[in-house]
């Protein structure tokens, strides 16, 4: 089967739901509209086979994924989604893997209305890149780096099931709480209604996709704010307690990616406001810790300074 | 080297030459401003090694090249070019190599005012995927689809001429002529400006990145019309013809990808305002045939129908 053919199958096929699509797929370049009013929001994240997922995951999952890592990215910025590319490199061109695929990646596109507005396809390694595009009204974008002194910093759901998920793929014979974890790291849910309701409230963010530690740390250094951190707060989940000893569960929440839960500073004294919003959440924020001016960022367990282990992801 | 030190040291030196990039590299996304009155367009495109150059080409090249096809996309809709992302595909970090890439990369940046806004790097085959976002008046994009009876259809500059380049690049001792077919191979020039000035006088337009034939097919085929095509009217260079012979270099015009020209079509009754606007050209355009609404499209050689042959690229 051709490119081209294939392409067609299975990708263009829901490509016109949007009004302010003005043409997509087939075309040298897609056209669309923003509108008055607005910024684009632009991010692109690439997932491959082995760095990011395992061989064996299933295709509905990794179409899932591309796509919800991508939007977390916006979620991050307090966007709305509107439209992505893919661009899809894969070692042959398997109409059951690329149904499976597909499914996954237009489940989560529809559910956040994202219009597929072009990509590519290569012949390679599994690898899949999707550039996304989003709005927010002008000016009104959360960056990692605008926290300020004295404002309290929380972070969204359980983080480390994600990564305690991914180490128990392989089990053979996998618990109920081990499918809670392994659902955890294969359909990352993105916060972006959260991170919209944000806009105005939460002074930076960050999406922790690659931990909680390293990108906490990113976010203070960018407003170059310090902090002081309770470990003990880290919402650690049931199902993560289950499967592993508190002493490594802490250490996985701390050190562990593939989250895309959101962390983010809000106002002490607006707290109230944060709370107003939950009605209306998936997740639960949990305030971890509080900026101060002062550079240093402090881990304290149990009255006592913990070291976090470096364990930042290096590609080369 | 980690991923943010390589990213920090190549690439975001030179982001922020743009006033309408609110928030270039460095947060979770970028964040731009298209302004009233203009659509947004977008493409995106992944050159991979062995399949679209050879593994010894130099990376000065490959970094131009990733932008090039991607700016031809944008040309070929008549479309301005402001902003790009940059993902790399690497199966190392070498400083050597990615300096020379960036160089190639914003050498031409630089030439189109295109800002790089946002990117990933993963460690794999060497691959790289650039989307690019331009802009046109509202409305004022020119398709493939668009293409009316009895219309002029010309292509830029002498097709053909970066696929035997492409042949010569392991020659041994390479002549001038064969260094001017490796130039046009390695250094594709989009024709930005080019497809820029057709707005409002082309009626339809493609790049001819999969070869002549084919894409003026599929211009064709989009516009649902027909055509008669005098082959002997497509401009082979000296250069072309001094490597092989007349029929061979008729074929790799015809069927050779790689070019990056531009094909379109402008009612014969308005050829007059194209040769107006060739003082400003980089390229000639030449007329190679003509539209008719039956839906045959008639290639002719010396009076007698001409069968191309089918060298279509098929990734599967």
């Amino acid at each position: 089967m051709d490119e081209f053919a294939l392409i067609e199958k299975f990708f263009t096929r829901e490509t016109g739901s949007r009004s302010d699509v003005r043409l997509g797929i087939g075309d040298d370049a897609a056209v669309t509209v923003i509108g008055a009013g607005f910024d684009l929001v632009i991010a692109t994240d690439t997932i491959c086979v082995d760095t990011h997922f395992p061989l064996n995951t299933e295709a509905h999952a990794v179409g899932h994924r591309c796509l919800a890592v991508n939007l977390s990215d916006l979620a991050a910025m307090g966007a709305e989604p509107l439209w992505c590319t893919l661009v899809l490199s894969l070692p042959s061109g398997d109409p059951d893997w690329l149904a499976a695929f597909a499914e996954g990646f237009f489940e989560l596109a529809r559910r956040f209305n994202v219009a597929l507005v072009g990509g590519d396809t290569v012949k390679g390694p599994l690898a899949i890149t999707v550039a996304v595009h989003g709005r927010v009204r002008s000016g009104q974008y959360i960056t990692r780096s605008g926290a300020g002194h004295a404002q309290g910093i929380y972070v969204t759901c359980n983080p480390g099931e994600a990564a305690a998920g991914l180490r128990c793929m392989n089990d053979a014979d996998p618990s109920a709480t081990d499918e809670h974890l392994i659902g955890r790291f294969l359909y990352p849910d993105p916060r972006v209604q959260e991170g919209r309701s944000l806009v105005g409230l939460a002074t930076a963010m960050i999406d922790i996709s690659d931990g909680l530690h390293v990108d906490l740390t990113r976010m203070l250094q960018a407003s170059h704010m310090g902090a002081d951190l309770d470990i003990a707060q880290i919402p650690l989940s049931s199902q993560l307690l289950a499967c592993m000893t508190g002493e490594s569960a802490l250490e996985i929440a701390l050190t562990g990616g593939d989250d895309y839960e959101l962390c983010f500073t809000v106002p002490l004294e607006r707290e109230g406001e944060l709370q107003a919003l939950l009605p209306k959440w998936n997740c639960r924020p949990t305030r971890i810790g509080q900026t101060h001016v002062s550079p240093e960022i402090v881990w304290i367990y149990n009255g006592q300074v913990y070291n976090v282990p470096d364990t930042s992801f290096r590609h080369f």
